[in-house]
């Protein structure tokens, strides 16, 4: 048996993934014993206690933050294979399977200086509850920085995947009004998109909206979804191949899989009408 | 520990109530050993069978045909507490929890002819994997004929979550063109939404388009997407206690869910343009 911990199952970016995991798992004559943290890391450690007197063979698990983790912390005094998903590695000492969350970003705002978007800016969840999305802003900065331009401040919203925009409106307000935003998130850029052309704002028209996922449904809206794909069932399959080779007794260093802009229609120059 | 059963995690509808049950089990201090069936029944004996091997103390299942199915004859030979979700329960013995299909299907095209639709088509995944299909189909059938219109034959696409749009092109041609369809989940009218801008249709001015499911992101979206709320997290949570109660010996007739009509703007009246 395999304990997986993700933050939540509303997020399609987990769903995808275990869904993933569980279909290879089942292949190789594993089951899924699948909890969600609830991006809560006071949370985390009742979890993985729980998985472990029920003698799982492995952990795969997604944390607040991998660098400074008191599950990680008691986990290293375990004999239990652990993996980290979509975490960076970091210090933790254990292997993680994700893209390079602050190349990533950096890549998406690349893309939107290419566009001709100068005034950029970067919305997320609560920062501490994910150490994916404060390096996604480390990636946001450093493209700014390289580009001669200036890194605005995070808006940090409430929630992960929903948009609150009354924290967004000041930075959309004025002669330094932002042009083009990179949300944490697809989900989180989907919502917002959507309270935005609600409060009457048109997008791109207004704002260029760009998410950070890549999930199925960010493709079927029209326009779709400008986002930063990870490959979401590719880090399930390895998610699994990963630990049952660990379970083995073999070492492994798992290959970081690649991220891919896909560019879609809520982004665009802010100079063509 | 709980066994789980959906069809699969891609569908959010699976999801959110997989995350509302294992925040509920976890309360009560059960896991949940999650599968998907991927929508193939011949899959789902494999699957229980594997579950029934490690001593779960309960199963919540959604099959793909609750009246047809092995897998449900196996367990009525077992001493196993089993509850289904989503499924009608028919004549299949077990408890269900879950929105009536057919009255829920019969209210959505209710809502279409109140708003002044004659020409409402069904569209859905592959029938034969879903019975909650099936019964929206018959729900749908029946408000049709009960207002005098002629139901259509049903649009059944190679997919439950991914429009093909060359499947219903025949139909919305000719004087007989659907002006309305219902779509069997929300992912696949957000997926056929798409796949008829990108088409040069408009939505809803050529053609209006329900959902069934009320998954979060419907409402996120703008403008919002009409559809039948089916309660996923009281389901979820209702599953749990439900199978807690059957594990302590206790009768079970679960009260089931009432779902609610969304009005999203993606339907609207035909003869206003």
């Amino acid at each position: 048996m395999i304990g997986v911990m993700v933050p939540s199952l509303d997020n399609p970016v987990f769903a995808e993934q275990l869904q993933a995991m569980e279909v290879a798992a089942r292949a190789s004559g594993y089951s899924l014993i699948v909890t969600t943290s609830e991006y809560s890391p006071s949370r985390e450690g009742d979890i993985v206690e729980e998985m472990l007197r029920q003698r799982v063979d492995g952990l795969v698990l997604t944390v607040a933050e991998a660098d400074n983790s008191a599950v990680l912390d008691k986990l290293r005094l375990e004999n239990t294979p652990c993996l980290l998903v979509y975490n960076p590695p970091g210090n933790s000492s254990f292997p993680s399977i994700g893209v390079d969350n602050r190349a990533a970003s950096a890549d998406a705002t690349r893309h939107l200086i290419t566009l001709g978007h100068e005034r950029i800016g970067m919305v997320a969840g609560p920062l501490l509850q994910s150490d994916r999305a404060q390096q996604r802003f480390d990636g946001y900065c450093h493209a700014m920085r390289e580009a001669g331009l200036i890194a605005r401040p995070l808006v940090e919203m409430a929630r992960h995947t929903q948009a609150d925009l009354a924290s967004l409106i000041p930075a959309l307000q004025g002669p330094d009004a932002l042009s083009a935003v990179i949300c944490t998130n697809d989900l989180l850029a989907i919502s917002l998109i959507g309270e935005l052309q609600r409060a009457g704002f048109s997008v791109p028209g207004d704002l260029s909206v760009m998410g950070f996922d890549g999930i199925a449904l960010g493709k079927h809206l029209y326009p779709s979804l400008c986002t930063i794909e990870q490959p979401r069932a590719d880090i399930g399959r390895t998610a699994v191949h990963t630990l049952l080779a660990m379970i083995r007794g073999e070492e492994c260093t798992p290959t970081p899989p690649a991220p891919r802009i896909a560019s879609g229609r809520k982004c665009r120059n802010p100079d063509i009408p």
